[in-house]
């Protein structure tokens, strides 16, 4: 059926950070649309930001194109501008290769819901953590010298 | 910036609808939001459904995906499942080649406003309209006897 029932998608807040990263996305419940949905051209994410959880680790990607839509609640948007408050109907769009990290912060008291999709390049995505000494690629993610972690990412 | 104003980019409600099938979207006012953030690995749409109004005359593509997330308001989904009332947080999604028509009627008194974002193959997007004499390409609009409609899409 082409509206998703998002109910009867597993929700996950699973996340192939490395520690101590991954204490930042510990309250990021997220239900992977494009399988159940038949998508296979775009990625698409149901994400539900509760209250202290960020996005991600602040990242940009060198291939693929980002868009996120506010559904309910309110966040910080944190990237190479400063800090910007969004919220229900905001739209934020991150180009591919634009090399400006970004992630999401929920600092309100309530969940924050939104949709985030991605196209480009899936197969051999890859980008940086602005913040961390970490970067990403297909398979998972290295120190910035190159030394790998010892974590794989979540499809 | 990565979140986008959308009050600063233009609305428009034209189409490349030969007529009478023109009608039926005069009531559709949408952002195109890809160029002005310079996405170019998807194909995003920030639209208004007046009371009255479609979204497009029913149709599939055979090489996009599509996916519509609803922000506010309320609008019928029209497919060949049957008519599926959809609201605010309802995400839709339409696989690439999977011929299943679809498109939303506003039958409220109120304004119904949804993102839309396609990915794949834009250079030679095709598609079947599935209720009237009419195909697409890239270029624009033909019969399904392949006789050209003297219009063209809007990009």
């Amino acid at each position: 059926m082409p509206k998703l029932d998002l109910d009867a998608i597993p929700q996950t807040n699973a996340t192939g950070y490395p520690p101590p990263f991954d204490a930042a996305v510990a309250g990021r419940w997220y239900r992977r649309l494009a399988p159940p949905a038949g998508l296979t051209l775009m990625g698409a994410s149901h994400c539900t930001l509760l209250p202290g959880a960020f996005s991600s680790q602040r990242h940009w990607h060198r291939s693929q194109d980002e868009l996120v839509v506010v559904i309910s609640g309110h966040a910080v948007l944190i990237d190479d501008h400063g800090e910007t408050p969004v919220g229900p109907g905001d739209v934020l769009a991150f180009p591919a290769g634009e090399e400006n990290g970004h992630h999401l912060h929920n600092r309100s008291d309530e969940p924050c819901v939104f949709v985030a999709v991605s196209a480009g390049a899936r197969e051999d995505d890859s980008g940086v953590y602005s913040d961390i000494d970490m970067v990403f690629d297909a398979e998972g993610y290295a120190r910035k010298d190159g030394t790998r972690y010892e974590a794989h990412r979540i499809p």
